[in-house]
């Protein structure tokens, strides 16, 4: 087999590569974590943990991932969940399923509209290229990857995200439109560990699409573990 | 790295394993291929190779992927897809990205009225067990691996496919039906190869969901590879 593409090799460096919560990713219970603006945090659940996220500014997409700590090739995967739940569209009181179509996440609650996407890959490299940038522009998908090596681990695959408070109306005829977040400061999305998992956010830098509030200026998340 | 689950080896076997059109996957260009019912075929194509898919009886939905033949982790990717153009339903006249976002296959042409789904996943052994099946049932996913290996390559992940024919139809609250084909028979898919490339083509199993005409009964498709 060929594999001269490593999907697990971040195509730029930033602070995510600095961003473990503790040597492999475990959390201390009831502290808050904060993931830096442009940055990507893993974080490991124990099964029954639950993981609250928070939109500290209420403008933050977060792109959101989860694999089977025992086994990455196991992981959260949007299209399973398509099938699963028969929507695009996940609301709170759900199972997320992985690509063996076991539920690795209860979506417990969301005290937000309720606005998330599951269809639009995580911005990457060559999407900033193609936007225009020459630079090295930080991106979600290398912050995953950073924050797998962070904790001494490595993506063999970038699953399609959930991309989390993302706006993207899909219309009937199928086309997509950017939107900006509409949740509010402070809101928080819950989720249930049922597998042993990791699941890693990154707070998407997407600087020149207006995803990220009205003034599209990427902002910091915040994270807490409870057995609670 | 933990790896236990291997994402290339089937769950079960069918007659894919078989289904080889040359040691390589190479076509003899002109000549009319054959993709039984239930089973899966994989073709190798060269930059400017056109494959055109034929829905013999016009009721058969086709799950179909395509790998750059030099580097597998590189795929045609459906949430890439769907930034790239802006929609979840590709029409002909559009060009299909990877998870590099270059693009691999110009969707050139299509007879059919161009109902197809970018967002469900392929079928697979669990999900038929969740059906309900006891046995094992032929299904896209092994289909998939097993198409790979007659060729003597191996899926280093399972993306998500290009589901052509499938009517998936989804709601503007994102709900999702799983409804008959609307294709008629004859119908062809043009694709031109942007990418030297190995393209998968499942004639899907399902015959427990009324995807495949209004019968529900898995039959077989045809496809061809020209230069002109």
């Amino acid at each position: 087999m060929i594999r001269a593409f490593d999907p697990g090799a971040p195509d730029g460096t930033n602070a995510s590569l600095q961003s473990a919560i503790s040597a492999d990713g475990t959390p201390k219970e009831d502290e808050t974590y904060r993931v830096p603006p442009r940055c990507g945090v893993a974080v490991r659940l124990a099964e029954g943990q639950k993981l609250a996220i928070i939109n500290t500014h209420g403008t933050q997409v977060c792109d959101f991932w989860a694999y089977n700590a025992e086994d990455l090739d196991e992981h959260l995967s949007m299209e399973h969940v398509h099938t699963a739940l028969g929507t695009i569209f996940p609301k709170a009181g759900c199972g997320l399923v992985t690509n063996r179509r076991r539920v690795i996440l209860d979506f417990e609650d969301d005290t937000s509209p309720g606005v998330h996407d599951t269809v639009i890959a995580a911005c990457d490299h060559h999407r900033y290229r193609q936007l225009g940038c020459t630079d090295y522009h930080d991106n979600c998908t290398d912050n995953l990857r950073m924050a797998l090596i962070a904790i001494g681990q490595r993506a063999p695959a970038i699953p399609a995200p959930f991309n989390l408070w993302m706006n993207i109306p899909v219309a009937k005829d199928g086309s997509i439109r950017w939107l900006p977040t509409v949740s509010k400061p402070g809101d928080r999305l819950t989720f249930c560990a049922r597998l042993q998992c990791i699941a890693v956010l990154s707070a998407c830098p997407q600087d020149l699409m207006p995803i990220n509030g009205d003034a599209g200026q990427p902002t910091e998340l915040h994270f807490e573990v409870t057995s609670h």
